[in-house]
């Protein structure tokens, strides 16, 4: 297959995790006989340095002509102090809004040779395989915001259809799974909350093979760390999404690793590894580039259905896991450690 | 000195906890020479049984009248398909309202002798000590709400004079502990958020001894989980404080036994456990007393100013813990567990 993909490398530690990645899917293209063809562009802090603009008007047209983007990280303290237009999360937002990416899915996994790193009990974190998914496109994040002399405000508002949309995709995401599907809500409190159960009850009637519960986002806060093997997919509204998935990230002692996609009706999707941008190691060649290389494996199964090449880079990943080699973030002590290229190396090497 | 507090046992084990907490002060009282006047009155589920209102008129007229108020918890299974108005929860937040108990203090301290309780590894969890100062009266839970056929929305809004006075609260709590405070909120998304960091900013000019720090939300969501022991004070809005409120209750493995308080800038101030009704034990003599009895004490500290009677309860507590004596939530196992009253005479025997 030929396939167009846009390269964002972004911030920090950005460029060099991506640098791998594509290492790894170059190794896929040539093994399984695919012609992934490249194109760069600016995003994030590297677009405002180079263009006053985190997300150029290049870049969206370079995305547009393309099957997927993937994306390094953006920020760092260079533009911490930038006027919220000229930030470089802006472009962040401004990409995912621009091309309706409204499904976040953020799968978290529990890999048996990171679980020292936890800081939870091994008991606790070792059978966590649960999957995220936010709404990434609405709620509080795009709503009507204001500001005046004395008071700012910020509107959460859902459509209907909105939560429709990102509803649908977790069933399935469900279906493709373990068949469990917990909704997130504050239903105590909030109306879009209300709405928000009141669409997930109506679609759990087509769904009847799906076993449903609704739980409270307090509630979910403590359980996913008291029990976080309880959660199959966790679907659930942008803030709350924001939050529960970084929490989520920590608990298996991979943040390092996590990889996510964030995706719309249909192949298109944007792919990035859950960590910054990292900017005190930025440069330094001795990232994890592991994120990055499975939000890779993310984007040939969701965007291009190819579903044995990302269990083979998902294999190959576990493997060196297993064998031992570990970056500086992961290694119990730094004589040990690969270098970013090193790591890269032993994924390939088991291709 | 004589006080009058107002005791609303509410529903589930709120009866009980709040029964075996009176005790606890009452021995205080008599130890101190102490008058503790109580009235007890109707919330929650027991008074829409009684009433058909969370929160009764009956129930406002004595909290008036009194110095500060003792709550067990509200809610159960029977009331959870009631309409909004007629809902338990309804009660708490309108007894906030009503008073503006504008901020709700919520200690979380590892107790040495639980932590094989707690889901995290003993040398994450064992330094923690901080307190979570949430906003309790704004922001998304009392801004407008609307529901139209396609569409729900909640306001999240803020006045400048809202965020001062819990900021202030802050510092001040900073300056009787460790002097440092994390402000949490979402600026890189929020304009409530900003105006939330202006203030805190303008604040920190103002107490130059507290060392203030920004995070944002996610960003604290991990932390709480990966170094707990990092933080002092945190303060943020309503609906950040109820969700990492409820994180850090489950890292130390004592969420049954911690207390809370919402206070205003007076004396006055509502006390309460921060477990909840626990239907499924209500009735049976088995629940943990201890966040009761803890809520007592700080109502003993902030709204009488009794620093020595309040420091005696907490000893007394960790003293029996320390003696090895649990209740049956945290009992290893079942023979050795206390009922709620022999755990809560083994406190009293210390006092
Ligand atoms: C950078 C920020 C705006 C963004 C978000 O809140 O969505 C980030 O935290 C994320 O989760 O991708
Ligand atoms: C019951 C509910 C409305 C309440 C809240 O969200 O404030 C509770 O979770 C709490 O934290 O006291």
């Amino acid at each position: 297959m030929e396939k167009k993909i846009t390269v964002l490398p972004g911030d920090g530690i950005g460029p060099e995790v991506v640098a791998a990645a594509i290492r790894v899917l170059q190794a896929i293209g040539k093994r399984y006989n695919h012609d992934f063809q490249l194109g760069y562009a600016a995003i994030g802090g590297a677009a405002i340095d180079q263009f006053n603009n985190p997300l150029p008007e290049e870049t969206i047209e370079m995305c547009k002509q393309s099957d997927a983007i993937l994306l390094g990280a953006v920020g760092g303290p260079k533009w911490d102090n930038n006027s919220p237009e000229l930030r470089p999360e802006k472009g962040l937002l401004r990409i995912r809004k621009t091309f309706d990416l409204f499904a976040n899915l953020r799968p978290v996994k529990a890999f048996p040779s990171l679980l020292n790193a936890s800081p939870l009990k091994r008991e606790v974190a070792e059978n966590v395989d649960l999957m995220i998914v936010r709404e990434l496109t609405g709620g509080i994040y795009f709503g009507e915001k204001q500001r005046t002399e004395t008071d700012a405000s910020d509107l959460n508002i859902y459509t209907r259809s909105e939560i429709e949309r990102i509803v649908d995709n977790a069933f399935e995401m469900a279906r493709l799974r373990r068949g469990k599907l917990c909704s997130v809500d504050k239903a105590n409190v909030l109306e879009t909350s209300r709405l928000w159960r009141a669409v997930v009850d109506e679609k759990k009637e087509l769904n009847p093979d799906i076993e449903v519960e609704h739980n409270l986002v307090d509630s979910v806060a403590m359980k996913l760390i008291t029990n976080p093997g309880h959660y199959d997919v966790v679907v659930t509204d942008n803030m709350f999404g924001d939050i529960l998935s970084d929490e989520a990230s920590v608990i298996t002692g991979s943040l390092g690793v996590l990889p996510s996609a964030s995706i719309r009706g249909d192949n298109f999707g944007l792919y990035e590894p859950v960590h910054g941008s990292a900017p005190e190691i930025a440069g330094l060649g001795i990232a994890n580039p592991a994120a990055t290389i499975l939000s890779v494996a993310m984007m040939l199964q969701y965007s291009f259905g190819m579903k044995e090449e990302a269990a083979e880079i998902e294999r190959a990943v576990n493997a060196v896991f297993e064998d031992g080699h570990f970056t500086a973030d992961l290694a119990k002590n730094n004589e040990t450690a690969l270098s970013t290229d090193e790591w890269t190396d032993k994924v390939i090497a088991e291709i």
